[in-house]
């Protein structure tokens, strides 16, 4: 029987550990060790609630984890922005394992971060790693999967992905971070505080661009709140007619004065229907539509957990989605 | 600018002219050779329909046209069995060029036809070129498409992919070709004689396995009539109550004695909608929709084209859609 890839968890906050329930089940995984500045010297299998100890404590020494656990690939979740995270992925590749990180910037870098990125490969290189970002958005639902349809195209003139989701299911942590039940001044305010805000549109942009061999001239991105036009409820929050129920985020790629791809996430207590849609304008057209959605926490460990041999399998360097073949879901125990 | 990518059209029929009239039109390419038995002496262009001459004559001399031309890959749809096909691989590599195959059989061969497939990929290790076999349906509907769909599941149980075409606006061969207008005495004669069925749901099937990393028992097949309950039409074929409007073939994967896979594929005349659906059982569920369905002959052209840069950046050897980073559309001129 093959050898068990060796895994670290950096960063065990919920989707960490989301990561982690679903590594700690996958046959060909052994979870060796756990990085983060909290709940250090706990069991991780107690703090992902595996409810069982796995004889790994969580430690906030990630040079000591790296080097005495050797792991084949880390599964990082600790931020979203790739200049503060970057670091990290230096101490993880000095240390000759590869990254499957859950951060947004980092899923296609090129053109908000040219120079880290370049870095970031060279990095990978040196070092005989493979390094990618990657989740469910980004990472799958507004670039991967939209482009993936494409194949069965002759041409195309546009591409729209459309992901509403009702958000009265999911996590408070989540509720609160779209901004439901706030004025609108106070929504306002926290757009222009930069904290109301999904990381990943301009990502996913690129990477579509790119994709289909498109030179984009802009990537803009419009903020606004989903105003409740009457009173709607979650187990968690009540919004009032006149205040935020959500977020409506729009990204636009722009070529010579066109719009050429248009990302549209909305997220909202009180949506009729969740649902998850990419339309092509082409030869032919196509209006393909996941009813009901997809669930972003447990698509996001999904998407982690099952790049991990294609990452492994990787040539060295930075890679994407869309350079990696296709990644399927993992067999169960 | 990058030299232009050399391609000969091998099998100039319905399917391959389809492919001429996308690849004539992508900037990356020039067709710089034509090979079938039919037509010989002809301009391509003229052939394909294009409206204008290509310069390129049609040839039924492979090895002169290939030895010639010293194409970087050959667009190959001459049939669907692979043994038939495989003298004509064997040509194609020991000339120095890789292939992208329309033939059904070549998508995923390694189950029905082991031997054939080792040997094909020990051919084209040895002349340094890659082979694919590709198209709608195996290639992508019922195979990369829903395997692609699984890396947001965190279990996959069951795969089910319905495929629904309305075959009235299809071509008349079409038509022929799933029996519509036959009586179900004709229709069963001419599924015994093996003239009358679609190629591929083994070959998918065994390609969803492997990607979800399942070992099947057995693959089984079943196929019937669609019975016309009223009188429907094409504009040319009328399908008289009780005789067959189209065909329903059904293909199974089994593991020990449960259903693992189910590919439902119906092509009848008077279907109310046309639709493509993948069905996950796992966690999550997933259902996902192509509205419409679509289009068979667009959508093979449009998949191997594609696939021609993929196929040329690929290691030697017998490659499949699972195994090349995403094929997307390729720009336009």
């Amino acid at each position: 029987m093959a050898r068990k890839i060796r895994v670290v968890q950096f960063g065990c906050g919920p989707i960490g550990c989301s990561i982690v329930r679903l590594a700690a089940r996958k046959p060909g995984f052994e979870i060796v060790g756990a990085i983060d500045l909290v709940n250090v010297g706990r069991d991780l299998g107690e703090v992902a609630a595996l409810h069982r100890d796995i004889g790994v404590k969580i430690s906030p020494n990630a040079d000591a984890v790296l080097k005495e656990t050797k792991p084949d690939i880390v599964l990082h979740a600790t931020g979203s922005s790739l200049p503060t995270i970057y670091p990290q992925l230096e101490q993880i590749a000095r240390a000759g394992a590869s990254v499957v990180s859950s951060t947004e910037e980092l899923s296609y870098p090129f053109r908000k971060h040219p120079e880290l990125a370049a870095r970031i490969d060279r990095l990978a290189k040196e070092n005989k790693v493979a390094i990618l970002g990657t989740g469910v958005n980004p990472g799958f639902l507004m670039d991967t999967w939209p482009l993936a349809m494409t194949a069965v195209c002759q041409d195309v003139r546009h591409v729209k992905v459309v992901r509403i989701q009702d958000a009265s299911p999911r996590r408070l942590p989540f509720q609160k971070k779209i901004g439901a039940g706030r004025t609108i001044e106070e929504f306002n305010k926290l757009v222009a505080e930069g904290t109301l805000r999904h990381v990943g549109l301009a990502e996913s942009i690129a990477m579509i661009a790119a994709g289909l061999g498109w030179t984009l001239d802009d990537i803009t991105e419009t903020i606004e709140p989903v105003i409740a036009a009457e009173e709607v409820r979650s187990s968690y929050i009540t919004v009032r007619p006149g205040q935020a129920a959500g977020v409506k985020q729009v990204g636009h790629g722009w070529r010579k004065g066109e719009e050429m791809i248009n990302l549209d996430f909305q997220a909202y207590i009180g949506a009729r229907e969740s649902y998850d849609a990419v339309y092509i304008t082409g030869v032919p057209n196509m209006e393909v539509v996941i009813k009901g959605g997809t669930h972003g926490d447990i698509a996001t460990a999904a998407m982690i957990v099952n790049a991990v041999p294609r990452v492994l399998a990787a040539p060295p360097g930075l890679t994407t989605m869309k350079d990696l073949p296709l990644v399927c879901a993992l067999p169960g125990a």
